[in-house]
């Protein structure tokens, strides 16, 4: 794909164009894509179960991951553990199709709603959804803090799916 | 409320325990609640409707809105904007009375299915999500970039919930 901002080249099928922001107005009530990347350059990215509903995952997308996304129609995120472009599913083989994107009022967050390949899972640690834990609320508060495990199993072995890479995950 | 940060103080029913974050099998695989605040004490917090599975908004939470949310079971952020404790619903009545409450396999992020009060907007635009707009994909970029509205009205007037209150939206 083309470097999309080189402004030299015509606009074609893989040149995403993001408006300049100019006022509230514009940002909240217009058509306009002006999306808002924080200091670190990137914008806030929930994904979602195009069937069920579950929050699969929360990740965070550049300026390139954004346009790679609406561009090809699958998930595209920035690593912030691995300070890399990574396209889902291309080590797992659990690649997301995005079945719709939405964006926020303020446009510094999108959401995207997804049919995931193969086992269907999104979590490294090998559950179908990062958000496998429920916290207590108030008087379900019974054993304090304890997590309760939503999802019993996992769907399939870190180990053989990504083998000694490191864990994403920091302390 | 007593402030939950005086650990002088026993333990009671106000008084949510974070456990240290001691290593990556513990904070992913185990039962202990060991959020993960980042460089400015925020961690982040994505919110849908209990019923339809939308997302509604994606907001942040310091320690003491994380504590409040868990011990009386209604939605409250850090509001970035304003820095404040923001009890969700104060100033329009459309309080998010959380269902349930999940945490991501590294603990970073947070999830709550809330029923929202009145109207059920959650948006301060006046839409029920704040994800009013949906991002044209691939072959659906007919029109460029062009956002295309999802709701087609709002259920508030903005102006008359929140009068001359500075808009929360930053350029």
């Amino acid at each position: 794909m083309k470097e999309t901002s080189d402004q030299s080249q015509p606009a074609g099928p893989d040149a995403v164009s993001f408006a300049p922001r100019n006022s509230i107005e514009q940002v909240e009530e217009q058509a306009e894509l002006a999306p808002k990347f924080d200091a670190d350059g990137l914008i806030t990215c929930v994904t979602t179960d195009a069937d069920s509903g579950e929050v699969l995952m929360l990740g965070y997308m550049n300026k390139e991951a954004l346009e790679k996304t609406i561009v090809t129609g699958e998930a595209y995120y920035w690593s912030r553990s691995r300070q890399v472009l990574w396209h889902k599913g291309a080590t797992s083989g659990l690649v997301q199709r995005v079945v719709e994107m939405r964006i926020d009022d303020d446009q510094d967050a999108v959401w995207l709603r997804v049919k995931v390949a193969g086992s269907g899972a999104s979590c490294h640690v090998g559950y179908l959804s990062c958000f496998y834990r429920q916290v207590p609320l108030g008087a379900g508060r019974v054993n304090g803090e304890a997590l309760v495990f939503v999802e019993q199993h996992k769907t399939f072995d870190p180990a053989d799916v990504y083998g000694d890479a490191p864990n994403p995950t920091k302390l």
